[in-house]
């Protein structure tokens, strides 16, 4: 059971981390770690800002967000880039004890085979995540990329 | 009240992360995580490790951060660039009932509207933090950057 | 004497970046880290995931670790470059009274004098950790670099 907040803090640490290791090293393990009615999206920083409407790519519920896992695995790239996330600046705003308000910053490198890294993205993670007994599950996850992405070319998820 | 060393280093990184969230997000609450007799600087790392004097851009006293913050607010470039502030490798290394020591590393990312994101600077923060009944605050702020800024260029603080 | 999870993962926390700071500012500190026993290697990503032999680059024992130290002051462009590391996502996934396991992402970048900074190399740490009575030292400290970094042409090490 989690009673401090400094214990809340150090497992919402931890699911982050677990989210970091799942993209770069086992994407399998990735939807795992949401709840069976998590809302997952990325979305650009100046459409968030200005309140457009939630970019195309996202997730509504563990089917879709399953999906997109085998998606990630079935593509022809798949093996030949690595991805490395670097999450910090991680904090709890809100909480009860059914839910916790989370941010977080991601730095996101990418490595193809035989070269070198480069930065892919920066950007903010605005999450809803539920205490269960079985852990901590993000319920929703928002992806907010400070630059220009486009949005539809993403291959592994943010 | 802080009484452990963990709660002690949890407090700090809350307000290292809230001054990114300040910088990053809402300019205007950056200057109350600093004291009334709050010192910021920055300075290149070159300087710093000569023992150079510190460099021009720097604020004594909170009224010189309030004008620093309102000149970001007002520069045309403002609305047309993002910064993203990943502060890692948090660190108490001394501290009284009133003072702490605290060194923190910084990665900034710039971010031009419609552009891609760049590193902009990485350096390391040499902190004095007070302790108060409200919380912690920045008495003195130094901010060293290790590469050669020109530091009278910097349109947001670092 | 350390005793919950909590303080554990801390003074973890504290050997990073410990030895990110040794490495960044004081390398003499830096074999002060290992235990007289200790086996350093760095490696790329691409061996490491196709179970390759460890890398040429390798210190087995003390003694190899503190020519690398003397080895890093020796060279002419020591004094010219500055390396800054980024340590962040450490987690603690194993351990007993003895020894710990502990994994954790790395970004490390280089500033030439007198130049702009770079992103040096992105990977992650697989560590084994002793645990003694005068804190926590590396027993293994394996650096699986993303990147196609030639590993012998390393003047700091990762």
């Amino acid at each position: 059971m989690m009673t401090s907040s400094i214990e809340v803090l150090r497992d919402v640490e931890a699911l982050y981390f677990a989210y970091a290791d799942a993209i770069d090293h086992d994407i399998d393990t990735w939807p795992d770690l949401f709840t069976d009615d998590a809302i997952y999206k990325a979305i650009p920083r100046e459409n968030y800002d200005r309140g457009f409407p939630l970019a195309a790519i996202g997730c509504e519920g563990r089917g879709m967000i399953l999906d997109r896992a085998m998606a990630v695995r079935s593509t022809t790239v798949y093996a030949e880039r690595y991805m490395r996330h670097a999450i910090t600046n991680i904090r709890v705003i809100d909480g009860d004890a059914h839910l916790l308000e989370a941010r977080a910053n991601f730095a996101i490198y990418e490595t193809l085979e035989r070269s070198t890294t480069r930065l892919f993205a920066v950007g903010r993670y605005i999450d809803t995540i539920e205490r269960r007994d079985d852990g901590l599950k993000f319920k929703q996850k928002l992806c907010v990329i400070d630059g220009n992405i486009v949005i539809g070319s993403l291959i592994y998820p943010v």
